[in-house]
């Protein structure tokens, strides 16, 4: 790879020119990293709602042209100036979000927002130098939140990039770089149900289900599935799910319902819609007394949570995570541990695989709610 | 004290014949203990805001005539059948809410509130009939969340009752019953702020002040007491508060006030005042990625608990305790430990003292704001 450093590459990308419009497969120029940026080849990349999200740009600000892609594995083809814990061959998974290592949450033992590379989805530039890494023929082409995978090779910080066991397939281990670290780690590290317990998940998509495989790794007896969608239950036996419950089925609320199936209360209980109803009835169905209730859903701007008082007073507790509290650096190397130990299944999330040239078909699969995870292979 | 067992004992009470109306001495026939019952002579009693809020009260199901009282220390005179943890002579703190020691919170490692004798405000009765054990010729006199301290001798659950080192001053320690652990383990327990951490606490009245006490105990390095009555931060001072913030100061949320002082909020808060809008302000002042807020006061049965989901999804954590955490026959025996080895402080609660005669003064230095706790002696 030495012939490429320090030079302009010149690679296909699919790029997004317009919110809601087909990506268009297009030759990019990547600049070389600068100071404390990578340059990484992509193998593999995966489609997550939040890529969808943003290119439909529904509310958000638009910033376009743009590349997308945040799920994905690489390797290290070279580092910018101050770069010392990655080196070329590096085996990576870019991340969201960062981990400086030097401001008061990477200090601190209990979070992972990091001050500085904390996810910023309207930033399309790189923080060194407030400049695309990406053009055609000059002109900019903007990045996403920090990683924009959807191009053979992107620069990335090297706070936002951790470094793997090589020995890792990457079209596994890439759909750890966002939506299962989520919802795994939402269960494992902030809501962490002991063996034996009763486990409620709101929401049967990619993190949910996550969320599910983290409760049957913890040792749940029950884990109790909440979705809309009749279709979701079938599937989600595969991750341990023993119980469905779909709220549409019921005349009173779904943490009524689930009070009575459990007497009082489930121990603990994640929500993964975002619905703002979905997050009161996953808080009030954990039991009194030593019920947990974590938070992963991203809500809507002018949602308001709302529960009575007593409800905390007897003894509930009710939290939030990021990226399952997980630091991106310190802790996505020992997951991927998890899945070469067999404890994590990463398989069962894969349902489909394209080509960057279709790219398209992986929007078409998650829109029509048929993929949990579809696999993009750079090559 | 062997010639009362099994037999009546007649002897003086406070006994409360209306809402709101002073509180009456009179001889009272207290009957023996039943089953899994004991008889306690009371030697000290505290008057506590809860004792006040049935007497007033307001909005609650009146149960009159009654003996309050829940806050004291005494020695027990005799025991009902099956009771095996306690023998006359042992010494006990009575209190509100109990421990049954079978029941699902009992055997949970994380939860006080015991199915079976989790405190009932409305019941004026004991559980093995469902009769009183207090009379004035003939006549019932009703209980009050199963202690009844303002009276010499009392019957209360066996469940009810710690049983403690005979060698700590029952004056002082009588204050460990209610209000003191309450605030005391709401931040040692729950809160758990780690050393040199910064600590909020809403509400500077008993239960505060043993909050920040708790604070002070756990090695936190700046204690910002909030109140709207400023006489009270003179007092703070004596608990280890640092800092003093009312709310009427500013023409912003006390939480922006707070961010400000901190520079994105507290470790933890600690909420004592039972104000939704206090409650809101006591999450929402605590940083995001680690802060935990506790809520300790009762709120009104109407209030709503309410704020945007975002503030959890930053990895804040709000959780309700009760009675702080502690189980009250296993734990509190460890707090009164506490005192004696000089690291909780009991005497600076205590600022005024009278005899069982003069009770109704106790109810006139609190409801005029004057005392912390009001110490009654039954002699």
């Amino acid at each position: 790879m030495s012939s490429t450093v320090g030079k302009v590459i010149r690679c296909r990308a699919a790029v997004s020119w317009e919110a809601g419009k087909p990506l268009v497969i297009e030759e990019v120029e990547v600049a070389p990293p600068q100071a404390m940026e990578v340059r990484v080849k992509i193998l593999f990349t995966a489609l997550c709602h939040t890529d969808v999200y943003f290119w439909e740009a529904k509310g958000q600000t638009p910033v376009f042209p743009r590349i997308f892609g945040h799920e994905a594995a690489g390797i290290v083809e070279s580092v910018g100036e101050g770069v010392t814990e990655l080196k070329p061959g590096d085996h990576v998974l870019p991340v969201f979000t960062g981990e400086c290592k030097d401001c008061r949450h990477c200090k601190s033992e209990e979070s992972n927002m990091c001050d500085l590379l904390r996810i910023n989805t309207d930033r399309g530039v790189m923080l060194n130098d407030g400049q695309s890494r990406f053009s055609i023929n000059g002109k900019p082409i903007y990045h996403f939140v920090g990683t924009s995978t959807f191009s053979e090779y992107t620069v990335i910080h090297v706070g936002c990039l951790a470094k793997i066991n090589p020995a890792a397939p990457l079209d596994k281990v890439c759909i750890l770089s966002c939506g299962v670290s989520t919802g795994l780690g939402a269960t494992l590290n902030v809501a962490k149900p002991p063996k034996g317990s009763t486990v409620a998940i709101f929401g049967l998509g990619a993190v949910g289900l996550s969320a599910a495989e983290g409760a049957r790794i913890a040792g749940a007896s029950r884990i109790i599935g909440v979705d809309l969608n009749p279709k979701r239950f079938h599937e989600a036996k595969k991750f341990g799910v023993t119980d469905f419950v779909n709220p549409k089925d019921y005349d009173k609320p779904v943490q009524e319902v689930i009070a009575e199936m459990t007497d009082g209360g489930v121990d603990r209980s994640v929500e993964c819609t975002g619905n703002i109803n979905a997050m009161i009835s996953a808080f009030e169905c954990v039991h009194d007394g030593w019920g947990v209730a974590v938070l992963v859903g991203v809500p809507s701007k002018d949602d308001a949570f709302k529960s009575h008082p007593m409800n905390f007073l007897n003894e509930r507790t009710l939290k939030g995570t990021f990226f399952g509290n997980y630091k991106p650096r310190t802790d996505l190397p020992s997951v991927v541990e998890m899945y070469l130990r067999k404890e994590l299944e990463l398989e069962k999330f894969i349902t489909h695989e394209v080509t960057l040239s279709n790219i398209n078909k992986a929007f078409d699969y998650m829109l029509k709610g048929e993929s949990l995870r579809c696999i993009i292979r750079m090559d």
